[in-house]
């Protein structure tokens, strides 16, 4: 019986190897896809080989579009990323880290994959909680793309039930985390800062860092991101 | 009063050409954007350009993506591009030629660039007839990305009425041909095929070449399409 497959968005964060751990418990054989889309965070391409390697991907793969023809993001432009103080609330608005169209962009990108491969199931990691208040997080941006990826691609046309997975849609990040402790995922070599040192250590204080290190506060779980400096 | 803004995608072909035609007649300033997507035809980057230039485009820009990271297609891969006969049926079967997803990655690629710009109008050259058979060229899946657009981006969540304007959605070759001359298109600088010489002669017995060819011959118009040898 031929093991079941799936293309799996990894960007070497926590939430997309929380993904991972969770799409091979089901199951799943899994084409893990990195975008390098000009992010100023580019180690995260380097922790997405080697989350892929060591929870068990098939196949690791990295395509390549440059966003930054686009603008518009402080990840993909000359805008700086904004930095807060660990109470700060986030959220309500959306913050200049987000970058226009791109969860769009990358599920396109691995519905094309996912096409090329004959698989018809796509893992992503968009959650609707602690998501910075991205839009293309939620769950409702989800289901209307799972009608583009039917009706835009051959296999949809000719009957395959395209399925956009978003295990994490519904968790907080505590919740994430502790997902992903009791799957075995070792968050150390997973990257979520947007505006790393050029060591590659967290700078502590973006979005992306204030809500990861809420989330292991949360979760009771100790820290084990390397931070570039003391922690603020 | 300010003019009104689109992003236009711009192959270089005949069908985006007449596209740019249409909106500019309609009073759309044009932000024109062609993709390298690493097609095999990519002389059409340079034909957009031109056809940007001639056709009163406000900016043209070229956004990579490396499709051929994914594979799948003639374009795309080492796969030969198929030839036909002047006389062949097309549209029945979904050619190899087809690119997976590549509609839903132009179309994302469009909508990033927009909300960047902070534009609402997109312009896009699908069209139901003569279209090879491709999924994502029918006007269900258009609605379907306009519902993605919508719920997948800053601008759709503060109430912006994005909108994919497929002005040839309903028309044949021919009838896009009529269109376009009569809006002054000069389809000599335009590229369609998908195989071209190395001088970026058209092959004439590709899919779309093919279609553009009948498609001249149904609107009675000479085709201006340099040929890379004697027409078969």
């Amino acid at each position: 019986m031929s093991e079941k497959r799936a293309v799996l968005l990894l960007s070497g964060g926590l939430d997309s190897a929380t993904c991972l751990a969770w799409a091979r418990q089901e199951g799943f054989a899994c084409h893990t896809l990195a975008v390098d889309y000009g992010q100023r965070h580019r180690v995260e391409l380097a922790a997405a080989r080697e989350v892929a390697r060591t929870l068990g991907a098939v196949e690791h793969r990295e395509v390549a579009v440059d966003l930054r023809a686009l603008g518009g993001s402080a990840l993909t432009a000359d805008i700086a990323v904004p930095k807060y103080r660990p109470d700060d609330a986030l959220g309500r608005d959306i913050p200049i880290t987000y970058v226009p169209a791109r969860n769009t962009v990358l599920l396109a990108l691995a519905l094309g994959y996912a096409e090329t491969l004959g698989v018809a199931d796509l893992v992503a990691g968009m959650n609707a909680l602690d998501y910075s208040g991205y839009p293309d997080c939620r769950p409702e941006f989800v289901r209307a793309f799972e009608v583009v990826a039917r009706l835009g691609t051959k296999a949809g046309v000719e009957g395959a039930a395209l399925r956009i997975h978003t295990p994490l849609i519904a968790l907080d990040k505590a919740g994430i985390i502790r997902l992903g402790i009791s799957l075995g995922v070792d968050y150390a070599i997973t990257h979520s800062c947007y505006d790393p040192a050029s060591d590659g250590g967290a700078c502590g204080a973006c979005d992306a860092c204030l809500l990861r290190k809420k989330g292991f506060h949360a979760a009771g779980v100790p820290d084990p991101t390397r931070y570039a400096s003391p922690q603020p």
